[in-house]
């Protein structure tokens, strides 16, 4: 089914004259049309300001509001105020008014009239192509609800309303957050999200709280800010909530130099680097913890839909793929923004593992207050991200393929990254001298994590264990493989390497089939030679 | 001409052979191809590295060095270190290897096959269009020297190689700074370069040099860092080089409650919202000033390729059109970068006006110490700009209209431009009470900066000037048109407004020639209402 803007013709009356008819839940992919007749005219021009509430679900009365973050909020953010040019807008409203205020250029002088991409059909196991058509001025035309003559222009910091429309309606119908007042807002991708959101909660000489081994830039973007992470212990599902317990109860400022910390950032799917993923029981273990401590939570989840299938062995085959939108949506693990009744949690998501990187374009959901405090900043900032990057995006996930296409794509991705997982666990059965080297077969992700048993090795107690580490990477080299050591993603880089935190990461992404298998072969020998086994 | 990739095959030896001929000089639009001969083979594939010194002219050996700027840089800025992640590079130039280590997606993923992008033709005048061809493996298949399979996915914190050598190129054709160790950075737009310089140079509590009248969002980004703007006395070349001087020679630390400054933001050309432009010899004192007190200036130009033709009254027709590069190139004030002998200008340039707003992306020029830092922030925050955005920006720049062809471009926008505005003048002749209103016909830039004589207005003393400016703007409301008021854009909008700082901007980049005529009409009106004129 594709989504178009002439959804939006579809009259309230009309449907209020067929009340016999059972309408379509309002949060899947069929309700949208609904949804949308319910919410009005759409209003997209230049620069159109938008809010999330004009394309959530018209009743969530019934649903607690937020909490309050002021004393969460740093200086910084506290102090950011709205443009003073913004206050002339209410003047434009008025009939027949002449501007000479703006600041905008004229489209007229945009050398680019139309933007064609060829993008796969609905169908995407059919490799079929159709070309989405993106003109300088479709919505005049009445080809579309954005256009060129819109998107190449300034827009507004918490993006195109076209955009804000599709990502608000995404979330509700995967997430649909317990609160009443929550929203989205676009970013140029989850590292800038990252950054705005320490600056947002964080003062100088703060704890973030991770997973021990966590992903490396986000170590890295808080460190120039003069803040540092804290790791929590962790097992095959993650973040251990009575390990973060613990922490919390027991902080002491004054020997930790440091107020006690409330920011956590996480990856509760497919994990970076461990692969780990929170089922279901640990992620409301977790809530409660933060909960007690009053915690703001960072669910950064690139890979929430690199969820796979279940891994049943390699020498079966997967379960078939999930038939239908709502099994399909009832497969994927319930994120921490579906428990979040407080506001407390800022979910990122990304279109760089699902879509592309290259369009530079994500969003964040989070109580309105967050949001509002997010947007500020990317108006002195960012703005929002590449114009060209949203409209191809909406020309495709709203108009192309609708949200019910999105799913099918997606669904697409799963099946392939099923596949490509299993190609490496079969070779890592296969190759990998399991007398030191030990897995849980990924649930989610890109990434495999492979522990070692640092005290198998024959340099152990005489070497330091991140000697030993440096030397395994040498050996995999010398046998042309290359693999990450586990010491890069330590979210505490400062302290020293555990005999019990030996591992190397390996993706499997990327590679083509039998490089996968081969490149894990070598990295058999590698660690057989390192560790002095045999061949 | 059209600057293909096929241009790097002409090869080194072939010209040594030819040594009797003259060769173009390598700082012009014809020496381009000549130039990469010279830089050997280009590498642009996955996340390639690049730097600038591969771009640049190769002798500059006879430039002097950059001064270092280690005094001038923030905590925050000095203590970014390179991530840990690329470390591993260096091992994947070993033959045979296989990588196992990366984290990004294979383009496989990417649901986009091709670009198309209609875009006028290198004869601009003519209205002819052309289609660029973007395809997933144009490397691959000896098409471009940059496709979607690289676009797509992440890159480096510098920008593509592909687009680094175009700014590069295109900075050394019109600027030529006369310092050795330069270099460019891409940004997504001069607003988050702005942010991100701020951060670079800034404590806490620090002031900001800026013309008395400013661009709002330059300040407004300041504020939240803990930072103020403070204003140099300005007229109609800008801001004045004696009262500069005259600030920081007085500056008292104790009784300002802050160290003496050195960071200036300045917009040299067009500036906003004065429409100002700074002469050569007004850019020749101002940077003797910057020396004498060890400046560092932010010369932001989004208006620099804005420069009109001259003014010579609504009756005369304008000069004829530049009718070669060289003829254009020689029109346009020198900018301060290209009389830069310390590298203490840090240069912003973004396509913003002259292409389109939604690409959200620019470069900065600066020293290689500089640009070194702010490629750090940009890793863990922003990255880079949209991959959509560079590969069109360079499809169209570099291999469809080239380094000739963005001139002829620009030349098409300076005639428009100068039309523009030449219609606004008239309109302001005619429709303005020149008792009370003044101004200096802007040379470049979107923006008319009209004085007002506050003291002729009839509540002049009675009413304080704010509340005379409030009244005029709600005049003009109520006579059906938009101006902004001048106070907006006060660099100390703590301080009041002073009699002689009553003014009002118009824009005339963008109404219709009709519009922007009666608008002005109306201005009139309104002016005359207000200061109880004749009609």
């Amino acid at each position: 089914m594709v989504l178009s803007a002439t959804n939006e013709d579809v009259s309230l009356h009309a449907v209020e004259d067929t009340a016999a008819v059972v309408l379509p839940d309002p949060l899947t992919v069929e309700g949208v049309p609904f949804r949308r007749s319910n919410a009005g005219k759409f209003s997209g021009g230049l620069a159109a300001a938008s809010h999330s509430d004009m394309f959530k679900h018209p009743d969530l009365n019934h649903k607690p509001l937020s909490k309050r973050w002021d004393h969460r909020l740093s200086a910084e953010s506290k102090s950011r105020q709205a443009t003073q040019l913004k206050e002339l807008a209410k003047y434009l409203s008025k009939p027949g008014m002449l501007s000479l205020g703006g600041g905008l250029p004229s489209s007229e002088y945009f050398p680019f009239e139309e933007i064609d991409v060829k993008v796969p059909a609905l169908d995407v196991g059919n490799h079929e192509e159709i070309t989405m058509q993106i003109g300088k001025h479709d919505v005049r035309e009445g080809k579309s609800a954005y256009d060129l003559s819109i998107a190449l222009n300034y827009g507004q910091g918490s993006g195109s309303a076209q955009m804000i429309r599709w990502v608000v309606e995404h979330t509700e119908i995967v997430h649909n957050p317990p609160y009443r007042d929550w929203g989205c807002t676009l970013t140029p991708g989850s590292t800038c999200a990252t950054e705005h959101l320490y600056r947002m909660f964080l003062e100088k000489g703060d704890y973030v709280i991770s997973e021990e081994f966590t992903f490396a830039t986000a170590v890295e973007t808080s460190g120039p800010l003069g803040c540092r992470f804290i790791g929590v212990r962790m097992d095959d599902e993650g973040m251990i909530p009575s390990a973060l317990d613990e922490l919390l109860t027991t902080w002491d400022p004054i020997s930790r130099g440091a107020r006690k910390p409330f920011l956590v950032y996480t990856v509760p799917s497919g994990q970076n680097p461990s692969g780990a993923t929170m089922g279901l029981e640990r992620r409301k273990e977790f809530y409660k913890i933060a909960q007690k401590h009053d915690l703001i939570i960072l669910e950064d989840e690139p890979y929430y839909f690199l969820q796979m299938q279940p891994y049943v062995g390699s020498d079966h085959p997967s379960p078939p793929a999930p038939k239908t939108h709502k099994e399909f949506l009832d497969s994927l693990v319930p994120s921490l923004l579906s428990m979040d009744v407080d506001g407390r949690i800022v979910r990122l998501d990304s279109f760089s593992k699902v879509l592309s990187p290259g369009s530079r374009t994500g969003w964040i959901t989070a109580s309105a207050q967050l949001i509002e405090r997010f947007t500020r900043h990317n108006e002195v900032s960012v703005q929002h991200p590449s114009g060209i990057s949203q409209i191809i995006l909406h020309r495709l996930l709203d108009e192309t393929w609708g949200h019910g296409g999105y799913l099918d794509w997606l669904i697409h991705l799963r099946m392939s990254y099923t596949e490509r997982r299993n190609v490496l666990m079969k070779a890592c059965e296969e190759h990998l001298p399991k007398e030191i080297a030990s897995w849980t077969p990924p649930a989610a992700g890109m990434f495999h994590w492979i522990k070692l048993e640092a005290e198998k090795h024959p340099m152990f107690g005489k070497k330091s264990v991140k000697e030993i580490e440096d030397e395994i990477l040498e050996t995999a080299v010398q046998e042309g493989v290359l693999v990450v050591p586990g010491s890069y993603f330590k979210s505490e880089a400062r302290k020293p390497l555990e005999a019990r935190e030996l591992y190397v990461r390996a993706n499997f992404a990327s590679a083509e089939f039998e490089q996968m298998t081969e490149a894990t072969r070598r990295l058999g020998v590698a660690l057989r030679k390192s560790f002095g086994l045999k061949e």
